[in-house]
């Protein structure tokens, strides 16, 4: 049985990412339990769509998406997971807000994971939902 | 019948966002006969993987996906087409590459659009393909 | 605002297709205000995959999610709900068990329907997963 | 390297299914060489959806192309090859026609192998889309 990753070494591997510091993702919950990840990202404007101010590019909301699915099996398995496929759905244009991404393990195989994710915006409104498929044989 | 984009107006509607601006995404080809269009996304340090040095995150990759769908859309219609939802496959780790997608127009309806997305690295390798949907109908 | 369907109105509609009544669908609960619906396919064999005897084939549970995900959609609005696309994951092989799907309306927009399904086998294991997206709009 | 199955075995294999003997599955071409494969489902009243006479239901149209892209990948390897998951995209209603998948092999890789499967009308509308992941390691 694998240890689960401590918050303080998931937090430093997340932020060991070029793309990831760009989005300025953070870490904000990790439990290994509930096989289930939180990690945030905070409005900037270079996440812009650019039709109308402030509008958030889906292109951002897949990256958190595709990230938190990927560290909810980092989490669990402590190695890298290469993602397989992933699908996005938009639910509701997002503007001015922070984006919360709540990564659960459908299913932790030994070479398939399964994640869904959901994100929020800072009213609490589901705006997005995700569900990816990673390569948990390591490797 | 819509007359489709200029590839001056669609190039700078591309360039208008921010997020495109950071992705540094270019606008090589496009094909309204063919119902084709074809976006650069060059290599730069900040849509680094993190693991190995010039490894390329998966998210900027699925961004360009979603963009070259949502802009071969755009290039047919001549106005905004929000993204329903996408697929994205990753068939081979990426480093170091410019990356070149070509996105097709699979069936243009009146209220959805679907588009397929093939991306190439500077080898000519189909490196990731992604599938979108698209909401058409204009307001 | 629609009103919803009635479950006899909804078991009647549900039974109505051949295909349904090939693979014996069955309207088990129908609940407007948790805009979720449960639906028991039953084994038989011909639902069989064919490698192993009592193995059941990944067309059928598909066919269930699509079908229940629309049904969810189909109690809300009372109007037939074309699918526009949906995935679906197999999570673990099934053989021998009748299989139950609760679909979950995630968003019910005025075009797009979202919703979300999962399978359960007679144990009471997840063994599939699906996410369709679904044309609201009346007409 | 894998000597791809023959046409007869794959023939025979095909019809060893009895859900694929319901759904009536006829392998018309066996392509090794381009990687390809082409299924034919004839209509029959069973996989009626209900509404309107004649017409198809999405379950067996998303079964063909689950079936189709399993049994590329199936030619090329010469062992079952499990659906990891699959989108469908339905782009036109259809009725009172037999339908034809062709499947494509995307990427064949030592674990992951990704299909691409289009699925026309007796007119040769392209009336569907799939695209497959299927577990390739033998075990």
């Amino acid at each position: 049985m694998t240890e689960p990753v401590s918050f303080e070494k998931l937090k430093a591997f997340l932020e060991s990412s070029p793309f990831h510091r760009f989005l300025g993702l953070e870490l904000v919950a990790a439990e290994p339990a509930e096989q289930r990840i939180v990690i945030r990202m905070p409005y900037r404007p270079e996440i812009g769509r650019g039709a109308v101010p402030g509008d958030i590019h889906g292109g951002p909301i897949a990256s958190l998406i595709d990230t938190a699915g990927d560290f909810a099996l980092i989490m669990m398995l402590n190695f890298g997971v290469p993602t397989i496929n992933f699908r996005t759905d938009y639910l509701r244009p997002v503007a001015n807000t922070s984006l919360t991404a709540t990564a659960r393990v459908v299913r932790l195989g030994k070479s398939i994971g399964t994640v869904d994710v959901e994100v929020h915006d800072d009213g609490g409104r589901l705006v997005a939902v995700g569900r990816g498929t990673y390569a948990t044989r390591e490797g």
